[in-house]
């Protein structure tokens, strides 16, 4: 059980779709004085979201986290050719103990070739679309979440939720993980194979 | 069915629980061009939330909205005290032609007293507290959410993602509601009396 508190870092950029970044946020910022987090970003200028709201990087990149999260959102569409923004992800990777992404962050990571060799999934709607940016990563449709060494990636949006809930007993134990779903009146999906989106039509 | 782009005001302010907002502006927000939605607080500066990392305000109070957010939070516990504030809120209680509390939000609206005779609910945690802002509220603990009239308070943090796709379903329709719900990947509970955190222990 980590003794200094978490750093934890979330990347955001333009078109970052907000509960990819604010619901795993919630869930560590309920660890209270055992998380610092922050929002990095390439600039430190306020950052529009899929929704349009707005949120202000706390720093940039470049410094050491225990978990960096990695949200998805339109806006990975055009960073997977931002070779700048990619250099800096990929340090950042390799900065991290424990990397985690949610929705089609996973189409960044991919984008930087860390995840190749690695089992990992995204989102249902833009599933393709991610598994073309890494065609050597072992993509898997069907998991809430997956995890593989020090890069956990989770399916769509809601999905990242019940992710940072498992990170959090992964970190800490499993009780501290029950009581902040509590505390959130959140209903923790677990079970990372249990996945109840892959064949449920809209 | 709305024609013109629902218009969405989430108030902030320091302190503000994070997934209280965010979670119902990621699923407003799945409505694409059927809606616009802003941050609206006292001040036009960047806002702490209750984690730390900071949102940006649009505009401030006085324009008219479809539906008003307010979100609870630690920072909650001054604006009961705050009689600018509360008379900003009042205001835009009343330009407002739905008005949906997460949290103790439901306290703030308690304590501008434009909730007494009328039914709500609040988070657990904090509920004694929620409910002694407004003694002549019906505070009822056991719901998910509670609609009374053009109010809509949800219990804690997470219930208020359940009543926001209520609210899309109240104001499109549920075929609707369920779609945003598939497309976050997000398990919708849409029975505001299913209250899972009543009765259950941490």
């Amino acid at each position: 059980m980590p003794i200094a508190p978490l750093r934890i870092s979330a990347v955001i950029f333009p078109g970052f779709e907000l509960l990819d970044v604010f619901g795993p946020l919630e869930m560590f910022g309920l660890l209270g004085e055992r998380a610092r987090i922050q929002l990095i970003a390439d600039r430190v200028d306020p950052i529009a979201s899929s929704a349009g709201v707005r949120a202000i990087p706390d720093t940039g990149f470049g410094q050491p986290n225990d978990v960096l999260l990695v949200p998805g959102g339109i806006g990975t569409r055009q960073l997977v050719s931002d070779s700048a923004f990619l250099a800096n992800l990929k340090t950042a990777v390799h900065q991290s103990t424990l990397v985690a992404s949610v929705c089609t962050g996973s189409g960044l990571l991919a984008a930087t070739g860390l995840l190749d060799g690695r089992r990992a999934t995204s989102n249902k709607i833009a599933f393709e679309w991610a598994a073309s940016q890494g065609p050597a990563v072992k993509w898997n449709r069907k998991a809430r979440w997956v995890q593989d060494g020090k890069i956990w990636t989770s399916s769509g949006i809601a999905a990242g939720i019940d992710m940072s809930v498992a990170l959090i007993a992964h970190l800490f134990d499993e009780s501290t993980a029950r009581d902040i779903a509590h505390r959130a009146e959140y209903i923790w999906n677990n079970d990372s194979e249990n996945d109840p989106f892959t064949h449920q039509p809209a």
